[in-house]
């Protein structure tokens, strides 16, 4: 399993759904490495992460589909024929969820239901991976969290995309559609979106220090999240695509040690140089949904594929700052959508 | 909390979705006796179990709205005024679930959004108490299955009962609506829906019983289940919307001892005089989303509220074949619904 599970995409039809997006086109890119026909599927969605500047570079040799997968038909076509679906399309925002959970259940629900459906119908012989969510576990009884923890997801988004990750499972047992789901943990590095603040705060972070802004810390910035590399977890999508071993499962993919809040920004201002720091009350909305400290168990992954993460905290957002210092103009297309009385 | 949980419904305006339905049908007959005012929404919609003579003598004391929880302006103006609505709509066949995922989440899942978010817009200050499902843990590990039992549905019926669930939580949590959810095993009784074989066995084969057919078991039948009796569960119901302790959480409803299916058909068979039974081997269709043996551990809900099943499963059964035996052709009306190739 060392690079048997690189050769295994050489020549091999994948799709990415939400391969614009941040996970997904860097996926895309390792996959064009390795000599994969790659489809990308992408709706688009503004806010939603999707941002053709993703594959600068890698146009001549990727195919693009715009299609939502809500949209069946369209599912159905572009299924056919594929070895492997990296499924990566979501509403990933919490906050976003909590004031719309219509659009997150059809997009987290439907969307996937529409999928699988296709997958079942005109291509039952391919292999799904699903991007999960440490979100589903909620607010953890103890740490650092296992598969075997409750799944108690605090927000709209959690719940949806438990369900999911539940059909994925379901059409593996009951269809023989095989498919697994990787629960990601919190993922940063270069393509993320930040034009708003409502993904994820890694990548607003980092573009506030890149422009020399002030960082806003909820509380005392104790609580504890363990971060993964964007080239790890694409890592991980390979891996987990290439090996049945996954199939009808759940695996964490986390990174490796635990920081916390304080200590990750300290860390990223000093690998920026600019930027600062400061300490506000939580806000009530963020605080609702709020899960106290979090880190992952990513042992069960690592015996069945033999996954670990690479690069270290201090490399990775060394690489994002490098990458958002020099691209951030291709990040800022709606510079309207920066959230009012922030920064 | 003897008997003032009953005190509690005296001029209480309460609601109940699927009022028309053979749980909610049996929990407003009990809240008509105990003299609360009853609004029952349900949507009739034909093979969902919702009957009309289910509320036979009582129709002067209840009103009836038909109405669909997936209307968001319906729900909207109906929750209004109301102190408790128990929300026991929806799509409950594993099987249709299978066959048409769409609807089932349609209802299960945007039906209760629709529901919480009419409550949290409309009526914020209500008390919502959910018809959750045993079908949510899926396969168990151990048995009895206590509430700490992972959660891994084997269907999509099981799956979106899940998130219906979980938004309750949510809502009760994060917007303060409160909320619980039951989680009931095998319930039988009066007023169950036997026109088909699609809403579990155990009224099926009463009505087989009753009408002096051949019985069908599954395998050796050796597989067993917990079965409660459904003026035990509305009594649940009743405490768990009178009990704020209940906020916040679910709760295993279940029968207080284990059977198998054989000795249930046989003790059926012996209560009713008529009917007889036969050995078949499993249909894959069924085989495929079957979880082996069930039976639940309730003492949470004792624990909270000093609920417990008191109706035996002679005595239950007893009383669901005279009540088949004097009104079956009420439950008949659409003779043509009847599966090919059974009975």
């Amino acid at each position: 399993m060392t690079s048997d599970f690189r050769a295994f995409y050489f020549g091999r039809a994948v799709m990415v759904t939400g391969g614009l997006g941040f996970i997904g086109s860097n996926l895309a890119r390792q996959l064009v490495a390795l000599g994969a026909d790659v489809l990308i599927v992408d709706s688009l969605i503004p806010d939603y992460g999707g941002n053709l500047f993703n594959i600068a570079g890698i146009e001549p040799c990727v195919r693009v589909n715009v299609a939502d997968v809500r949209q069946e038909s369209t599912m159905n076509y572009l299924v056919r024929g594929r070895d492997v679906i990296f499924n990566l399309a979501g509403q990933v925002s919490h906050v976003d969820s909590m004031r719309d959970p219509y659009t997150d259940l059809e997009i987290n629900c439907r969307g996937q239901l529409s999928l699988l459906e296709a997958c079942r119908k005109y291509n039952p012989g391919v292999k799904v991976v699903f991007a999960g969510t440490r979100q589903v576990y909620g607010k953890p009884d103890s740490l650092p969290v296992s598969e075997q923890h409750l799944v108690r997801p605090t927000d709209v988004n959690g719940i949806n995309k438990a369900a999911g990750e539940n059909y994925h499972l379901l059409y593996n047992n009951v269809f023989g559609i095989r498919a697994c789901s990787l629960r990601l943990t919190n993922v940063y590095g270069p393509r993320q979106l930040v034009k708003h603040d409502r993904q994820g705060f890694i990548g607003w972070f980092t573009r506030l220090a890149v422009e020399d802004r002030e960082i806003e810390i909820y509380g005392d910035g104790s609580q504890l999240r363990d971060f993964v590399y964007v080239d790890d977890v694409a890592d991980a999508f390979l891996r987990a695509g290439a090996s049945d071993v996954c199939n009808g499962d759940v695996f964490n993919v986390g990174g490796d040690e635990p920081i916390s809040h304080r200590d990750l920004v300290n860390l990223l201002l000093g690998v920026a140089g600019t930027g600062r720091v400061r300490f506000v009350e939580w806000p009530l909305d963020k605080k609702r949904i709020d899960i106290g400290s979090f880190y992952a168990d990513s042992r069960k992954f690592h015996a069945a594929v033999g996954w670990q993460p690479r690069v270290t905290l201090r490399d990775g957002l060394s690489a994002s700052v490098d990458f958002y210092r020099e691209h951030l103009a291709h990040y800022l297309d709606n510079a309207g959508d920066m959230p009012a009385g922030r920064g």
